[in-house]
């Protein structure tokens, strides 16, 4: 059982909760989150059901959920949660498009990307500062070089920021420049990341691990939402299978399934999905047709010299496709394209 | 290296070229098929190129293929194969939709499905006569009879038949009454079926093993290819994986990978794919995004109470959306859905 | 429910049970093999035991098994199940060394692989006539030829043949020769190929599909014992994973999990499983620790020539440390190794 | 290429090497570690050649090796390393049990736990003071309060203790009090807190992740690695497969796999693998036969109330067998159990 507080809650209201859970011979944990607070309950429930809990000063509401994941659970939510990132939003009635480059690797070559990204109808630029990488060896990201980087370009086109962050105790740094964190697949049970981006106050982006199940996935962001953050947007990147032809396997109906099971907007990546530049426009076509809150895609103008996945990239020549693409099959399932900022001209 | 023979190539023709090979040190696979000669070569592929082949009498085509099929493979094959099924094309321009139930039980449950199929555009219908379970206890197909009730459905609704065969010992039985003939996911290996299959002189529906790659889907082709039949089209109907919230997990990248790899039509089975009613009609969507020749869709007028399957079967108030879907879709992608005989109103 | 009938029983006894158990509503398949007669009866169990059928004459047993294999099950069945090939025990307290070339290729390789098996203490000789290929340009066994260099080798070593059948369609051809039917991974659900097998009379190894759960596998033999053959060995080769770095994944806890399952001996094929013959000693002395039944085994006199699977054959140099393994291992868990025909000295 | 520096080197050392490296056009990156210091090469390996570099003051070695992770490779290490924990061998001729409770819950139940695996003849002690649960609302560990309680109990029987950490921030506190410290298979590619173990001075246990490759195993291996610290076990806990019977699969191959690419000692955790308690034990004896360097194992006094995988865990009637496993099966394989601290009676 979870009991949501609303912001006029008071630390002595918290206090009388817990006591009287504790009183029957309950459990009560308190997570205190930038604009609500939770109080997750273990023990009878039944016992719970009697202290009125929904009537106690500062309660919001009180969820019995049997879900395993109770915070995200659409049982009990009827909308569908639209989250906010700088004004642009991820879920409801639009379909969003994110790109940029995997890796931040230049100015210019950040710049020349979000100029592809802006053309394809990109709301929101995506590009990595700081990179998991499979080999101690392997270019690791600019770090706080590249976050500035993205800043300055987000300064002269008007995109809003998501970029990954991979340790709990960067955090504060990559929120002080981000839009939206992105927690990437190797640390989707990074349960102490997870809980450090649940309480920075920012959109998070949660990538399903490559070999989580669903309900993993979920799990994992009901850690995030633990911390009073409710404002995630689920990624689904491809899954490990035994089939070698493509980088992984798109689950493309983990989309519909979690939209079931979740009012959290869910989104598609179909770049690291495939991990080919001719498969990312068919696996994006599927994505937005199969219901998909959105994309996102990697963009490079150079990918022949990428510092990380270039084969994946689509170029200049791919953009109007994709923008036709982001323009036409929204609509013929009754939805629209999320608008960002208009793209001055590049020359300009 | 492959040599296709044409129709006019006499024995004599045949028994040359095998001579020229084994001189050359070579093994020559003679495959007679229904309409033209397939002559495999195994050996040193330098020296039968100095035999100047192509220039034989009876020689229709030398292939020098490297990928381990070559029949099949879009190597030296420009345009795309359309198959003709009893005059319905599957490939190029059109989107077909195959729709039935997963089993033929009587003739009035199949004569409704066959109404509900044509009701949502279908051009083929689908329904199992032989079907192979997992369980020896479990309904095992009506056999012949259920045959003889397709064929009466057809005469009625003119809707060309497609149903699998599961016994090299049955296929000419089959054969004899359908119009495409059906190699599920278990029996993708079984050689002695797909060779069967090749001879038998009807279009073939080659079903992707449960966790077969697609290379070795490919390669089953090729199987049907080496006895003279290239009406085949493949259809992907999802992977085994861990994740447990669907039947199988549908592998949408694997419609433009194998597209890329060979010239045969590609569709999709959203109902076995994700086992789910509620699945069937975004998957669908998914498939025809991607760029799929086709669907094959279970459908039955009261799931409840089906043999096989019935929880993936779509019902009556599903069609409408359905048929919205084919009509829409497939245009926006530059396509158009395969017409099939128009349905006579149900009680005509 | 199964009823078990013995060799005395009469027609007019089955014809009996069948009325009986469709007076009660119920449905009754009956199957007749060699050397006993199952009845499967689907209904109303409850109604069915109200039948007395134990009572019946030529009724030797009636199992109420929930598991969805019933004639395979531990339920009801206290004992192991000690399968004989020709005299050479596959089960109980012995561990069976089985080994041979993966191919028949020539006389003089079966012979000197025959001799290599019998060295390292094989009770039983393998080798396969018919091969199925992933590719038709492979080499696809000697068939009937093959058959008869394995029964030459027979005559030579006393060493009993199991080999492979790959078409319903052949296996009265390869029981003539053979003294155990193996069917391959890729046929673990060609449904008629296991009734055929069933059906002939001869022992039977199940190869695990490749990807095929426990479960799956049980219903495939299940398959095989409803035509009266419960001479069925059922042997591990690894399963399909995104482990690349060996050919299949053995699923070394198949074993135990299958032997709580069912009372059918469990094998291993080690070659296969790992794909490299540097670890076919390690995976046998797994297999054998964890209670394998016995162990199948490549070997070949030249592996760089093989015309399949060589670089997973074990060599000359390989078979004492086998040989020790087969005599230490069991031991030590209170097991011997089965004894086979002494060999003979090479020269002589 | 990867240059690693003595204990000698000076900061003056470093400083001219990597001009050297600079100069040559290409990049170094130092690593210095508690007892050496590493400083990896990338660029041209020709160019590097030609620098003479084993020449240089304080240099210890210099390794140029193919494989994508250098340091822990099996290249250019012709011996496999002993890793000694508190001077407990893991590694080399001897066979290890770790034995103990999946989680710490109370000061009697860790003692007991310790008393169990010390009758079974373990050297170290395992037990979770910090646990990653896939949900949020499972048992998260005791926390520090749970490190005390470990250590309490080494200072009883004597026994060291490994034990798990999920945060870098926690890894000063937990390696205070742990002699060897556990990554997970939830964060294998957690890069942040493989860095921090690798500098933490104190051996590390590395399990593999649950859908890694071996390949990325080693690779997260060598994140540890360049920090300074190669005491590291790898230790196998079973992958995700579609098979259902068993909670993961466990990988036997992938013990002489790692073991044949790279020098350190390899392990089995048979619990977490087959999750099921009558597993363990055949399990554990596959692991010791296949060449493992050591088990690791759950035993609680009372799974029954375990608050973390209490169906796993081996209870006091299973220890007898255990115990004469690790006596006789290393021995045939010319191995040693590896002799902990002997238990004192409980009484005294």
């Amino acid at each position: 059982m979870v009991i949501v507080l609303g912001p006029e809650a008071t630390p002595d209201n918290i206090v009388a909760i817990v006591d009287l859970v504790n009183d029957a011979g309950g459990e009560a944990y308190v997570t205190r989150g930038v604009s609500r607070t939770i109080v997750g309950l273990v023990g009878d429930v039944e016992r719970f059901e009697n202290l009125n809990l929904r009537t106690l000063p500062g309660v919001h509401d009180v969820l019995r959920i049997s879900a395993p994941y109770k915070l995200v659970s659409r049982q009990n939510h009827d909308s569908r949660t639209v989250v906010s990132v700088a004004g642009v939003p991820i879920g409801g009635d639009s379909v969003t498009l994110i790109a940029g480059p995997c890796a931040v690797e230049t100015p210019d070559q950040t710049m020349e990307a979000a100029r592809m990204a802006q053309a394809a109808g990109a709301a929101l630029l995506r590009g990595g500062a700081f990179k998991p990488r499979s080999s101690p060896y392997a270019f690791q990201g600019l770090g706080e070089v590249g976050l500035k980087i993205l800043a300055d370009v987000r300064a002269e086109t008007g995109l809003p920021i998501v970029t990954e962050v991979v340790d709990a105790a960067d955090v504060d740094l990559v929120a002080s420049y981000a839009d939206m964190l992105q927690v990437g697949t190797r640390n989707m049970q990074n349960f102490a990341l997870l809980q450090a981006v649940g309480a920075a106050g920012k959109p998070v982006m949660l990538k399903r691990g490559m070999s989580a199940t669903i309900e993993e996935w979920l799990m994992a962001a009901e850690y995030i939402a633990q911390r009073g953050n409710l404002d995630i947007v689920l990624c689904e990147r491809g899954i490990r299978t035994y089939e070698k032809a493509t980088r992984n396997t798109l689950d493309i109906s983990a989309v519909p399934v979690a939209q079931n099971l979740t009012h959290l907007p869910v989104i598609v990546d179909p770049s690291h999905s495939g991990g080919k530049r001719d498969l990312v426009l068919p696996l994006s076509r599927a994505a937005v047709a199969v219901g998909a809150d959105g994309v996102i895609i990697d963009v490079h103008p150079h990918p022949e010299t990428a510092l990380c996945d270039g084969p994946q990239a689509l170029v200049g020549s791919d953009l109007a496709e994709l923008a036709d693409l982001m323009d036409t099959l929204p609509a013929l399932l009754g939805r629209t394209r999320t608008k960002g900022p208009v793209a001055a001209p590049a020359g300009v």
